[in-house]
């Protein structure tokens, strides 16, 4: 593929096709994809309309790149083309503190907005565990969560407006300021979590809420999962909805204590439940008290409250530090983030037992409680081709499980290319073609992002 | 058009062609529209399917109804064909209290799912003013809205998976029980404020949250509209959002007065609030005091909290006859739920209050200030084609100079046909072209709610 026309577009300064590059645009967090022919980093929305048309009169895949933070190959090409880097749209326009609102460009990273914003006293909630490094287009691309989702919602919630370009070149604007707008389809919402595959996301209008002035994280400990998922099916009884509840299994707790020297809960533990409260002071010493009781009455093994926030900050530093120490191991960490109702998580866990057993494979397993949201980590020998196809089939069997616990097999990394063989098990054929169509209102030519998605 | 092949689909008793019906089913809230040829009151998705398949085969149009409370004509036919009355969907299938959910066909009656609900101890936010007669299917199908959409969002929010039927016939699913779903684009948002036009829904999964404990209602009466929109900025800047934030303007007090003989007001205020706060006791106690010291601070004529439930059930039972009372006038209530960024209201009722000069017309404005969402009543006497003249060239003035403000033409009322023609002044050509398109790939042969949104 020729460089110039690009060129032409975006100054050579910004189109990159040196090897390194190739390579570095060419995976994701998933560590495997398709390295892009070429690398074009366009300055503007209108820059990004004529890579667009190029692309679209010549056929070419084009594939959006945030952050490169995401689990399932949704910013890697699969069969090279394009690979349009946002890295230049890093601006953070206006953060309005009458309308409770930011714009923001897509490359903003996460922190950085939400670091900006309670500077003055406002919240930006989603705060998926790669949030130091993704970027909010990514955010909204793949719909984020993170442990806050439960009480506050994941990203989707947020996205008031965006500006993008259609593959085949016109910038559209959907949704407005106004928190509230009926006018037409919601495109907006049509664009949160479609991976790339509808539309280029150039702008984004997000809503702010304030920020909670006090907070409070409580750490429990149990003999096992079931009386983990006991004590939050006690507080919901309560009607108590901390702001998260997550849930950490004894195999994530021994991991983090081999690697990292964290002893987060005694040996002995089955499992682990961090809470985190938020509010005002008086509302969040109530709910962790609420919290901590209906611990008590399940039979927990230990509630500790957290002193302090850099015991909070400790906590919470270890709860992200799973996925790292994980990955430590040096074994490859295949993570599924399946989703079930929040009743039906032991459930869940009965059927990780099983597949530990059944396919002979180490599984950590944690996430949002409060969610249903549980990450299954098949953590496999990259070098044992045995153990490899076990994982394979063990992970169809997870799917195939959790779709029939009224589930979902992803609840926030999306599929990309890592899960397409498998949307079949959730969606039928109809609501597959139904989609289908859809893109194609989009994308005629299927230029944006093929091979991700459908199976 | 024949009755028979949709007699041998739903049965003789569920297809009526008499006048009465005819009339009574070719009208909404606008009191405006064309009777259907036929009404077809099915009573399964499997019957709901048939008849998409036939009209599909036939070209007929067909217009989903609900309760029929809409304000733009959303579920009445412009052209006859058949309306489908999903009246025979009322049941309410399963409250979840584990998961916080309610599975619920589409003509249940909104307040019965609150009540439902609430005697439980759950909470299903969504309010608006018709809720004692609105069935949920419109509600989705609208997006609608209420009062405490300000500080819970509006019932997209709580659309967690829905049945639908495409207008070919397929029965598909979207969404799951699962409160988190990233697999494949977001179909159950797309069909949330779709109007009709793309599927019709045959079943709604709800999330629920946890009912507040306690509550609280100020009353606060200010010398006029800028004072007040002073106090809702004041209270953002204390970081505080209550559950609701009403805005009530002079005129519509009048009329309040003068025909429900309700004295919200004395006759020299030039706006009021009715705010309202709810959570933990104390929480509630703390936001509302935060509340009086922000209105105090800007110089509020009167402030009154209600001092027990039956107060406070006469505040917002005032709050809702407001409609009714302009009804009583025996003029057209010509109702626009515009909405502008909450800083701009000002400047909104500087426009009414333009519109008010320069075309003549009496204009009773109020609702939801804390999302800008302001119900633009243009009170027009009928038989005065000159004043309906007036109030056709006003009304359009008021959506371009709503649009300019950053706002939208529609909060929470849809489009249907009543404002089909104004679209443009929003949305580009390209954005319709888009949405034109999306249409399609639902609705191949366009028989599903003809001549709506679309101008």
């Amino acid at each position: 593929m020729t460089s110039d026309p690009f060129i032409r577009i975006v100054g050579a300064e910004f189109v990159r096709a040196d090897p390194a590059a190739l390579e570095s645009y060419g995976v994701d967090a998933l560590g495997q994809g398709h390295p892009p022919d070429l690398v074009v980093i366009p300055g503007t929305a209108p820059e990004v309309a004529a890579v667009a048309r190029l692309c679209n009169e010549r056929r070419v895949p084009l594939v959006v790149r945030g952050g490169g933070t995401g689990y399932t190959g949704g910013a890697v090409p699969t069969r090279g083309g394009v690979v349009l880097s946002m890295e230049r749209f890093t601006r953070i326009v206006e953060i309005d503190q009458t309308n409770l609102l930011a714009v923001v460009e897509p490359n903003v990273i996460t922190a950085d907005l939400q670091r900006a914003v309670e500077r003055v006293g406002l919240f930006y909630p989603p705060d998926p565990a790669s949030l130091e490094t993704s970027a909010l287009g990514g955010n909204v691309a793949e719909c984020a969560g993170g442990p806050r989702a439960f009480k506050y919602g994941t990203t989707r919630r947020y996205v008031l407006a965006l500006e993008a370009v259609l593959p085949t070149g016109e910038i559209v604007q959907t949704g407005s300021k106004a928190v509230k707008n009926v006018v037409g389809y919601d495109l907006t919402q049509l664009l949160v979590g479609s991976e790339g595959t509808l539309a280029i996301i150039t702008r984004i209008t997000l809503r702010l809420i304030p920020k909670p002035p006090a907070r409070a994280t409580l750490l429990a400990v149990f003999a096992d999962v079931q009386a983990a998922v006991d004590a939050v099916t006690a507080l919901i009884a309560r009607r108590v909805v901390p702001a998260a509840v997550e849930l950490i299994d004894a195999e994530s707790l021994r991991v983090v204590r081999d690697r990292m020297g964290e002893e987060l809960a005694p040996p002995t533990a089955g499992a682990m439940l961090l809470v985190e409260s938020d509010g005002i002071r008086a509302a969040v010493d109530e709910e962790i008290e609420q919290v901590a009781q209906a611990c008590r009455g399940v039979g927990v093994m230990r509630v500790t409250l957290a002193a302090d926030e850099a015991e909070r900050d400790r906590l919470w530093n270890a709860r992200r530090l799973i996925s790292l120490a994980l990955r430590a191991t040096g074994l490859l960490k295949i993570n599924h983030d399946v989703v079930v109702p929040r009743g039906r998580i032991p459930e869940l866990f009965g059927v990780i037992d099983e597949l530990r057993e059944e396919y002979r494979l180490t599984i950590a397993a944690f996430g949002h409680a409060g969610d249903g949201n549980i990450h299954v980590n098949l953590m496999v020998n990259p070098s044992d081709p045995d153990e490899r196809a076990r994982a394979r089939q063990a992970e169809r069997v997870l799917f195939e499980r959790v779709v029939a616990l009224e589930g979902s097999i992803s609840g926030e990394h999306g599929i990309g290319f890592a899960k397409a063989p498998y949307v079949g098990i959730e969606l039928s054929p109809d609501a597959i073609a139904l989609m289908k169509r859809v893109k194609a209102a989009f994308d005629p030519n299927g230029i944006l992002n093929p091979g991700k998605i459908f199976p």
